[in-house]
């Protein structure tokens, strides 16, 4: 693409780098900007100029937050001996939604996942085993996705933390609400009449999720 | 969606507003953002705050430029007498890559849209007439979109310059290449066979084009 401007090319490229966008639509973004007026492009740009600068790490769950301690952690109202372990925010933002989970949470920042050139190392694990050490947290729960690379964060977690007098737990795998059981899988079907749960109990939830 | 940070959430706001972009992807948009390094993420919003500010428009033919007069308009390897009316830089960047043409162009930053509210007055089509009335001027080639709109714009502006001697154009319509004919819509094909061109014509600008 040959661009009038050098400024416009500019913007082009740094749209077209983020995930899933390609020139053609960063193009469109970019028009779409300049039809904008001065103060609110002005606001874009110093929004992101901020999101870096000023955005901190909470330094007990690692999770992003505007101050040193997240609003979840600094909370008194949050069951502090219940760890939920997640990959990263957006799975925190997705069990907060459900409004199912008073505990707080441990971001990893990721999953151990050799064939990326991630190793346990990479992710804030040593922390989590600090916390365990040291605070008096009964349950961790681990909250990672269904793969061969969160079973593996999994088991590698489930052993460092196999010294410490805490239970570990994972959520539930089983049949997704809604979906038919002739077209899910043997694995998941297998795991959900192995980790059947009483009807009565079932009730229960349903009342409370609904 | 609950936003762990204001930060974040402002940003998920300002990318959403982008066309075509919902807040999941936004949020994707930023979680991408926060793997960046500080320098790219600030080499970003600095881009967006000076696409705005620092960018003119040509003087002459409203196309978008970082200079007062664009390239197109200053090149004196340009024929200057024939001008080609586009809607948008879209246009004028689809035009140049077909290395087709070799005049300048004039752009209306729009086109006659009574459903959106626009009107003639909202589009640059008075400095059109203006410079047709001045400059020397052969011929104005009408490029615009092939709809309703497009015609209205076209015979608008046909209207307003034919006091003037000056050749007034449009772009061929007719069957695009690679396509059957049996999908081509009536229109089309009825213009396609009015407005055939010698065979031999075709044949050289074949050679010229591929």
């Amino acid at each position: 693409m040959n661009f009038p401007s050098r400024l416009i090319e500019n913007a082009v490229n740094e749209f077209a780098k983020l995930p899933g966008v390609g020139r053609k639509t960063a193009l469109r973004f970019v028009l779409h900007l300049l039809k904008q007026s001065d103060s609110e492009v002005a606001g874009f740009s110093e929004t992101l100029r901020k999101l870096k600068q000023e955005l901190k790490q909470c330094k007990n769950c690692h999770n992003i937050s505007d101050h040193d301690t997240c609003d979840i952690c600094s909370s008194h109202r949050r069951d502090h001996t219940l760890v939920c372990v997640v990959e990263d925010i957006r799975d925190v933002m997705a069990i907060e939604n459900t409004q199912q989970f008073n505990g707080i949470y441990h971001i990893l920042g990721g999953i151990i996942s050799p064939m990326d050139g991630v190793g346990p190392n990479d992710l804030n694990i040593e922390s989590l085993v600090e916390k365990v050490k040291r605070e008096e947290i009964k349950e961790v729960i681990m909250a990672l996705s269904t793969t061969m690379e969160g079973d593996t964060t999994n088991f590698y977690i489930y052993k460092k933390l196999s010294p410490y007098t805490v239970t570990i737990s994972t959520i539930a795998r089983g049949i997704s609400i809604g979906d038919e059981l002739e077209y899910a899988d043997e694995v998941t079907l297998g795991r959900s009449i192995i980790n059947r749960t009483l009807y009565e109990k079932n009730l229960k939830n349903d009342s409370q999720t609904r």
